[in-house]
C-alpha cells in the first residue's frame, strides 16, 4: 500500500510518498515544490499542479492524503491556501486517485501519539518512523509525510498499535522521543 | 479584443466571453459549469477545470478576468471559494493567458455606474450592454460577463465614457434602468 501525502501552500507545497510493506513503512520520496519568487500567482498554481501531476505519475500511489482545513489565520490566508489546495486536489482527481482527509489533531495523534504535538516533534517522529538520516525539513515535507503515515495507520492498524504502546504517559510530554522503531 | 470572464464557485462557476469590435461589445458565449450533485469535491474541481480549459481553447481570448476576493462570509467559505478559484486561475495559466483582477466595486461601477449596485441591476445592465434577449441568469453568469466588460472598459475606455454619461444621478438609484445602448 502506497500513500502520497500533500501539504499544500501557495509559497511552498510539501509532498511525501510512503509505502507499507511487511510490517514497516518505507519512504518512497519526499520534497517540496516552490515556484520562482518572480512567478505570478496563477503561474505558482501551475507550478504546483504540474509538479504534483508528474510526481503522482511517477509514484503511482493507491491514494492521496491531505490535511482537512477548517481554520486559517484569517479569510485572506484561507483564500490563498484554498487556491493551492484546489490545484493539489485537482491533480489527485485527474490521476483518478481517491483523496482522504484527516484533521490536524488526528494526524498528530497517529504520528506522535499526542494531538497537540509541536511541529519539531512531528518532524523528529517522522524521521524515526521512516528511518531517515536527517529530519525532514522544511516542516511542509514532514507534514505531508505525517498525513500519509496517518492514513497508513488508519488503513493497516499495525503501526497505530505500536504508537499506542509507546505513547507518552500524560504529563511527560517529551517521552515521545524515547520511541524507536524496531 | 476578446475577454473571458470567470466567476468561480465550488457549486457553480459562471463564465462569459465578450468581444469588443468597432464601438460595440458582442457576446461570444456565456454559461455556467456545475458538477453533478453526487460528485466528490475533487471531482467538482476537475469538472470546473476541464470545462474552463475547453472553453478557453474554443474562445481563444486575449485575457482572463476575475473578481478580486478579499472578503468571504467566513474562513470556511473562503477556503471552498479558494479551491474553485485556484483551478480557474490554473486553467488560465495553462492556456498561457494573462489574468486581470478587479474589485467588486470597480466591476459594478464600470457596468452599472454605481459601486454598490445590487445583483439584479448588474444582470439587467449586462443584458442591455450586450443586447441579449434575456437577462443572464443565474447571477454567476452575469458576474462573469460583468468582470469581462469591466476589463474591456478599462482597456478601451470607450464604453466607460458612455456609462459615465448615463450614470444615475445621486439619490435616483433606479434610473440606471433608463440606459439603452445605442
Amino acid at each position: 500500500m502506497k500513500i502520497f501525502g500533500i501539504d499544500p501552500g501557495s509559497e511552498r507545497t510539501g509532498y511525501g510518498c510512503v509505502e507499507h510493506s511487511g510490517s514497516r513503512h518505507h519512504l518512497v520520496l519526499c520534497g517540496s515544490l516552490a515556484a520562482p519568487a518572480t512567478a505570478t500567482f496563477p503561474e505558482r498554481l501551475k507550478h504546483i499542479h504540474a509538479g504534483l501531476a508528474a510526481l503522482l505519475a511517477e509514484c503511482q500511489p493507491d491514494c492521496v492524503a491531505v490535511e482537512t482545513i477548517f481554520h486559517a489565520r484569517n479569510v485572506r490566508s484561507a483564500l490563498k491556501l484554498g487556491h493551492a489546495r484546489g490545484v493539489a486536489l485537482l491533480a489527485a482527481a485527474e490521476a483518478g486517485l481517491p483523496v482522504v482527509e484527516y484533521a490536524p489533531t488526528e494526524i498528530k495523534r497517529a504520528v506522535v501519539g499526542y494531538g497537540r504535538a509541536e511541529k519539531p516533534q512531528v518532524q523528529q517522529m517522522i524521521k524515526l518512523l521512516l528511518g531517515m538520516d536527517h529530519t525532514p525539513s522544511p516542516h511542509d515535507v514532514a507534514d505531508a509525510l505525517a498525513v500519509a503515515i496517518c492514513h497508513l495507520h488508519a488503513s493497516t492498524g499495525a503501526v497505530a498499535e505500536t504508537i499506542r504502546y509507546h505513547r507518552a504517559p500524560r504529563g511527560t510530554a517529551r517521552s515521545w522521543r524515547e520511541f524507536r522503531p524496531s
